[in-house]
């Protein structure tokens, strides 16, 4: 009976029927609600503390670097780079993936070794060739000369000002950074059409068999998967396993159209590059072009509305000198 | 009989009488209108293009430098380093000076060598120690690889993606970065107070002789002045002049309590500092350190509002990989 409702509906609209026949299994609009820790619920205050961290250069050792520096918001949550820029010009050793719809994913960085956000945003501020930050005390330090013990005390409470709670400020500012709305999920919802191209795109990755692994609402299925390309050996550089040589996180299709260039190590460059080495390393399979656009017209319908983010003023107390080093 | 009509408006609302009398002479409150050049008037469209490039990392060869590198809006302008870290961690000769306000001045760079926002803009770009770009027609390919041409059309017609235009549209939105409401402004239009600290200092920067450059609305002459401190020739080094010589552009109070370090070099770690050596070397005076903290907390009275800004969405076509290059 609803599907019914729906179809008179849709086409009242003058929007070709979204039957719920025509979308593949498993593929399905991105979820309203991005789940939260027990032990870091969200408060609009965190929120906003946490946007200040994001765009906070202090965190850095040199002053250089924010989080956004690697995942401008600007630029879809990326920087464009194969490997970005760190402390004195050094380049880290894998693609910066993008920070949109993080929240929606169990495990964080490539090679997935952090569970969730929280623990994610404690690297980069220590990683050498990243922030470089000298030690969680020093970042500390630099916050609290930068004038964020009352900001954190609103927060955390008294003493407030951690390593940890910068973390959770941060994951909880992330945890905002969704992008609904994208046109894959208006047409699923009876809102708005896709392309023909994009449509046969839609089914060509169903029926080849991307979806097996880019599954689900945000198009990856979060689990470790083998990818036998490049030097690098994903999960193996943690754990040491012969099983996990080359074994990478799944990445969500969410928004890949804008988030050039890809892969581990980001070599390839477009998209239709991407979807090529995807289909012959994975798959075994050697598209014709007409099957790459289609399946890269349809890639560009999941790129959603990007956050509004005002940009935050960060607090500089007067008298305080950042001891910021090369 | 205009006089007597704020004092009693004043008295009601319970601040201190901001008697005309008690405001030295040439102090005034911000501008609420920036002056615009004829041949680049302001619209909503070019306002937003100038802001999505003031925050283009594709104005560099890098791809990694924006104009808010330096510029930081998050932290009023400016980027909180003696001088700032360009293309592959080179650090420029002078301390970026805020672009907050710049838009009153007369004269762009510490050396005045550019009369106006759109010459300045131009600069930092094929600076070889900042943004690196090869050449205008790099920059130009660049932004067309990024998607702005239609962007640019929009706002100057077909063909209208230029090095120039660039360097327009990024001229409005810097006119737009302006900070009202600081409270000495408000005590001075009889809407709030200031401490009596800074009533001292205020008296104190005036009776002194520091007004006499650092004077009007802005809190500067827009002149040349001679400040005999440190090795930069200033002025000398661009006219080649030996009555150049340690010539600077005198720069504005506004939000300097914000805006550390201090000077052409960044040599002044903090404003306390700053306001010791400025006394010493123009004015062959030892302050106190009642009256350097007076001063100080008179300055503190020149923040103003933040402008807020919403982050921007850069153009990123699918397919088209953006060439960055060390």
């Amino acid at each position: 009976m609803k599907k019914l409702v729906l179809l008179v509906s849709l086409s009242f609209l003058g929007f070709g029927a979204a039957n719920a026949a025509d979308i593949p299994e498993g593929m399905g609009v991105l979820p309203t609600q991005v789940p939260v820790p027990a032990d870091n619920p969200m408060s609009a205050e965190k929120v906003e503390l946490g946007k200040q961290l994001y765009f906070e250069p202090a965190l850095s050792k040199s002053g250089h670097f924010s989080c956004n520096s690697c995942h401008n918001l600007a630029t879809w949550g990326v920087d464009n780079q194969p490997f970005s820029i760190g402390h004195k010009w050094q380049r880290g050793g894998r693609n910066a993936p993008t920070v949109l719809n993080s929240g929606f994913w169990s495990k964080q960085f490539w090679d997935g070794r952090a569970p969730l956000l929280e623990d994610q945003a404690k690297g980069p501020p220590l990683n050498p060739v990243e922030m470089a930050s000298e030690s969680e005390e020093a970042v500390v330090a630099r916050l609290k000369d930068a004038g964020y013990a009352p900001l954190f005390a609103r927060v955390f409470g008294k003493d407030g000002l951690t390593f940890d709670n910068m973390a959770k400020a941060i994951a909880a500012f992330e945890r905002t950074l969704n992008t609904p709305n994208a046109p894959f999920d208006l047409f699923v919802q009876g809102k708005g059409d896709i392309s023909k191209a994009a449509k046969r795109g839609m089914k060509k990755v169903a029926d080849m068999g991307c979806t097996s692994c880019h599954s689900g609402p945000l198009f990856t299925s979060n689990e470790f998967v083998e990818f036998q390309y490049g030097k690098d050996t994903g999960l193996k550089s943690v754990t040491g396993k012969d099983e996990d040589d080359h074994v990478f996180r799944v990445q969500s299709w969410r928004n890949v159209a804008m988030t050039a260039p890809y892969f581990h190590d980001g070599s390839a460059k477009t998209l239709d590059e991407a979807v090529k080495t995807m289909a012959k390393v994975q798959l075994d399979t050697k598209l014709s072009n007409r099957d790459v656009s289609d399946i890269v017209a349809f890639l560009e319908t999941l790129t959603g509305d990007a956050p509004q983010v005002t940009f935050p003023v960060l607090p500089r107390p007067t008298g305080k000198a950042l001891n910021f080093k090369d």
